[in-house]
């Protein structure tokens, strides 16, 4: 099976952790618009593409094996301290290295795939840097003033409530997709959008125009995975059918096969279930919570979770 | 044949570039002294060993593979700019990611030797940053008065003429020898000393304590190989012999089988010649040099004089 996450962050990551369980030709098309931490301050000292979530997906798909292990655990270390490396995490700076050196990014992601024995593949959304900004109400006195906020940080973190976000690069072209990426979309046998930070991690992908048009019409499953807890900043307040809304206002014309939730983070089934329906998706709630840790799913359950919306096994449907 | 080269920086490159042309079981043993460019900014903002010198041997000694080649590049590769990374060679961030994690800096050369496809082996002289500090005259008005410089680029670079180096780690205990590169040196067929900066990069093997007896007792042929041009700064104006009488100053009790120098580099050979006898060793005067690039040895000649060393064809000697 060929199946294809999208997203960005540690919620790429939880959907990555899950599929590998069920496949081995996974691919993981990432966001590419941070703005913040360590990617951030590479993007604006070397004006290469943020590294930070291909980073995350590489570590998440890296073989299980002693050398895969090292490789992750060294990409994913971050330099202490308080001088000028201090926050940068190693295998952003190999990655902006082996970009200088090679220039095409997904060369430089198959060269990390290998170095990390990765398989499947991970790929950049688009192999520019983006920009993101946001349309967001509430940061006013009147409530129906809009606001545009530019910058992945700034619209992840605004207490104001996001209706629209826009992508774009170098200031005002529209953003070209990755051709690799549009492709493995098209030939995937099952797409997964989410878990993730909505608006900045996930609905990126439907504003690239090529993936979009890919999304729509791959003839892949597609399966939409809700967060387990509304995220504070860009969905605080955010019921689970309200995240469905604002994946419909970003790409009508997407339909969907599934949407898996907890079942213990879902207050109002009906309502969740009118909103999959109305983009052609059945609902399935199941247990695919770590009760170890808040907000982070399990992903041995999601994993069986997944496998039982492919196998529309009807009694597991709530 | 086990050949040992001990050494730093770029002197270091062409005796591995020759040794390799040689055998495939070559050792570097690599000086960490450095306070200088990337490697003096990790070293103060991280407190690790410094990676310059190790960098560039694990360059030289680089698989000449498709996949070696990337790896030195990307390795030898120096971001750019004016940012917090600029001048940072990318193989720095990398061992020094890897030297945080793994802690062993054997364990980490042996990584990064796997990963540029080396046949062979790069180890620190010690598993421990150490300083350097010099006795120098010609500082002064008065030419006899001696003024204690302190630092790898300060000596290197001091107008001053040096007379003694000592080594030292954490302030004032003696360095201790990384205990692989002692045995490499008690186990080799064949040692080389030189080319390279002599007082930084060459003489500070014989410096540490257990490195300097491994030197005095091995069984090995010990090579020693000159300079094309006295070094701006810490050897200006000292002829070949010059640098063999620093040398038996430095390791009183040094044997030495072999001296090779390039034959246009040596204005008066038969002082050179008198003072490779005092060690024990014959003279071969050959023609070494780079034709294209002035103070850089050609490594196929070298490769061909060492040989020729080995086998003691007499009708090479002058």
């Amino acid at each position: 099976m060929r199946a294809v996450a999208l997203g960005g962050g540690h919620g790429l990551q939880a959907s990555l952790a899950a599929l590998r369980r069920l496949t081995d030709d996974v691919t993981a098309v990432v966001t590419v618009a941070d703005d913040g931490g360590s990617s951030g301050r590479l993007r604006r000292e070397l004006g290469l593409l943020p590294p930070g979530d291909l980073r995350k997906a590489l570590a998440a798909l890296s073989d299980s094996d002693a050398d895969g292990r090292l490789w992750a655990t060294v990409f994913e270390h971050r330099f202490g301290g308080s001088g000028a490396l201090a926050g940068h995490a190693v295998g952003n700076l190999l990655m902006a290295g082996l970009l200088e050196v090679l220039g095409d990014p997904v060369e430089v992601l198959d060269r990390a795939c290998r170095l990390l024995g990765v398989r499947g593949r991970v790929l950049p959304m688009s192999t520019v840097p983006l920009d993101m900004a946001a349309d967001v109400v509430g940061l006013d006195s009147d409530p129906e003033a809009v606001r545009t906020i530019r910058g992945q940080v700034a619209i992840a973190s605004t207490p104001g409530r996001v209706k629209q976000v826009r992508l774009h690069a170098n200031g005002t072209e529209p953003p070209a997709a990755c051709a690799e990426a549009v492709r493995a979309v098209e030939e995937a046998d099952l797409v997964l959008l989410g878990p993730g930070s909505w608006f900045t991690s996930v609905l990126p992908h439907l504003l690239v125009p090529e993936l979009h048009e890919a999304l729509v019409g791959t003839s892949a499953q597609r399966v939409v995975v809700l967060n387990l807890i509304p995220q504070p900043g860009e969905t605080a307040g955010f019921s689970p059918e309200q995240h469905l809304d604002v994946l419909s206002q970003h790409a009508p014309r997407l339909r969907v096969d599934a949407v898996l939730a907890d079942a213990d983070s879902v207050p109002t089934p009906d309502r969740l279930r009118a909103a999959a329906a109305g983009m052609g998706a059945r609902t399935l709630l199941d247990t695919i919570a770590d009760p170890g840790v808040a907000g982070r799913h399990d992903p041995q359950a999601l994993a069986a979770s997944l496998q039982a919306a492919l196998e529309r096994r009807t009694d597991q449907w709530r």
